[in-house]
C-alpha cells in the first residue's frame, strides 16, 4: 500500500472539511472549479475516462476490496480514510467506502462547435437532479451527440453526477450555457430545434423527421419550457399517446423523444 | 374539524406502532392484508380513485392546509397526529404530514381473464422498488391494460406506491402471480408474449408488429430474465441502438418498448 499517501481520522482535517463543501455547496464547486464523486463504480469510470481526478478518498475497508485496482491509479493522491469518516462524509445511507475529488471538465463549461446535423437534448429551466442525471444517462445509451444545460440544476451536483452512472464521463456535456448561445452553435451547424410541449396540436413526434439531426429541448418539470423559449425554436413537437400524459415522468418523456430522435 | 375522529400523540399508541409495521415490513402487509401510504398526492389519489382507504392520519399543520379536501371524506377514519408523530413516521426525508392506511386491493391479488389481444408488462425478478413504480406510472401514461408481478419486489412496498406516483390506483396491476398462471391466461387472451433480453439476434422492438397486442417481459436489473422464461415466451426482443445498452436503465428500457408496443 505504498500508493498511500496520507492517512486522515479527523473530521477537521482540512480534506475532509473541503471534501464535505464541495459536496453540499454549489457556490464552493464554483468558487474551487471542483466537485465530488462517492461510489466505486462512479471512481473508476471516471478514472478509466481520463476525467481530471485529484484526490481519491477510500475507507480501511475499501482499500482491502479495491486495492488492486487502485493501485493501476498510484501517480493519483489516494488517501486513506478511516471507515468512520467514510460514513460521515457520505451523501448516500450506505456507502461504499470510495470518493474522489474531480475538477471541472474543461469542455464542459464552454459550448464551442456543435457537429453538423448533430443530435442533442438541451435541458431549459429543468431541476431534479434525479431526471438530469437520468436524462445524460439515457442519452448515452442512444448515442446523442451531447447534453446542454442551460437554466437547469447543477450539472456538478452530487446527484445529478450519481444519476449518470457515470455516462456523464462518456458523453458531451455542457453546463450553465446562456440560451442565445445554443441557438447561435445550434443555427450554426445547421441543426434544426424542437421544443417539447404538452399540447396536442403541436407535431406528433412519431412523424418528425429528424434526418437532419436535432436539438430537443425540454423544460421545467412543473411549468415546461417558457414561452420565450418555445417561439424561439424551429418546430415544437409532443407526444401522441392513449394514456394520461400527465402521468408520463420528464426523464421518461426525455427518453422516448431521444428514442425518436436516434432511431 | 367535528370528522376527526381522534387525536394521538403518543408513539406507543397502537395506530402508529401498527402502521410503522406495514410500513417496514412486508410480512406484516401480507399478514394484514393492508399497506401505507405517504403524502398529499398520493393519498387523494387513492381516495379519488376509491381505493379502499381504511384510515387517514394528518398531522396538525397538514390539517390546516388540507381541511377543505380532507372534509369532502368525511366518511372514512381520519386522525389528527401531532407533527413531532409524523416525522417519525415518515418514510421520506421532508413528510407533507399526510398518510392513509388502505386494504389490499382485491382485484390485485389474482389473475383474472386478461383483455383479448391486450397490451400488458410482465415484471419477472424486477427488484428495485422505485424502477417497480415508475414502469406502473408509465404503463398507466402510455394507456396499457395493466401490469403484472411475477417474482419481483412487493407491490406495496412503499417506495413502489410512492414512485407510481397514484398510477397504481389508476391501472391494473397485479401482484405476486405464478409465471405459469400468467402465460396460461395470455394463451387464453390469445396475447403473444414477447421477451424483453440484451441479445443483438434477437428481433428489432422497432420491427414488431404488436397488433394482436402484446405481453412484454421484463427481467432482474443485473442478470435479465431467467432462461427458462425466455423459452416460454413466444419471441424474443431487443433495444437496438447506436449507443451504449448497457447505460439503459430498466425502468427506460421498459418504457422504450412499452411506448412502440402502444404506438
Amino acid at each position: 500500500m505504498d500508493f498511500i499517501s496520507q492517512h486522515i481520522t479527523s473530521k477537521d482535517n482540512s480534506v475532509i472539511k473541503n471534501f464535505r463543501k464541495l459536496m453540499t455547496s454549489k457556490k464552493e464547486r464554483r468558487l474551487k472549479r471542483q466537485f465530488v464523486l462517492e461510489g466505486s463504480r462512479l471512481v473508476f469510470d471516471a478514472l478509466k475516462n481520463n476525467a481530471p481526478v485529484t484526490k481519491i478518498l477510500v475507507t480501511e475497508s475499501a482499500l482491502e476490496k479495491f486495492c488492486g485496482e487502485l493501485e493501476k491509479y498510484r501517480s493519483r493522491e489516494i488517501i486513506r480514510i478511516s471507515d468512520e469518516l467514510g460514513n460521515k462524509i457520505s451523501d448516500t445511507g450506505n456507502t461504499q467506502g470510495v470518493f474522489a475529488q474531480c475538477d471541472f471538465m474543461e469542455e464542459c463549461g464552454v459550448l464551442k462547435t456543435l457537429k453538423a446535423h448533430g443530435r442533442y437534448a438541451v435541458l431549459s429551466g429543468l431541476q431534479d437532479p434525479g431526471n438530469a442525471g437520468m436524462i445524460i444517462r439515457t442519452a448515452d445509451a442512444m448515442g446523442l451527440d451531447g447534453v446542454i444545460f442551460s437554466g437547469s440544476c447543477d450539472i456538478y451536483n452530487p446527484k445529478v453526477i450519481r444519476a449518470t452512472m457515470g455516462s456523464v464521463f462518456r458523453i458531451p456535456v455542457f453546463s450553465d450555457i446562456e440560451e442565445d448561445d445554443v441557438f447561435m452553435k445550434l443555427s450554426a451547424a445547421q441543426i434544426p430545434s424542437y421544443a417539447a410541449v404538452v399540447n396536442m396540436e403541436a407535431c406528433d413526434v412519431k412523424s418528425v423527421d429528424f434526418s437532419n439531426g436535432g436539438a430537443i429541448f425540454i423544460g421545467n418539470e412543473g411549468n415546461g419550457l417558457s414561452e420565450k423559449t418555445v417561439s424561439k425554436c424551429t418546430y415544437s413537437i409532443t407526444i401522441k399517446m392513449n394514456g394520461n400524459i400527465e402521468s408520463l415522468n420528464a426523464a421518461m418523456a426525455t427518453g422516448i423523444i431521444m428514442w425518436e430522435l436516434t432511431k
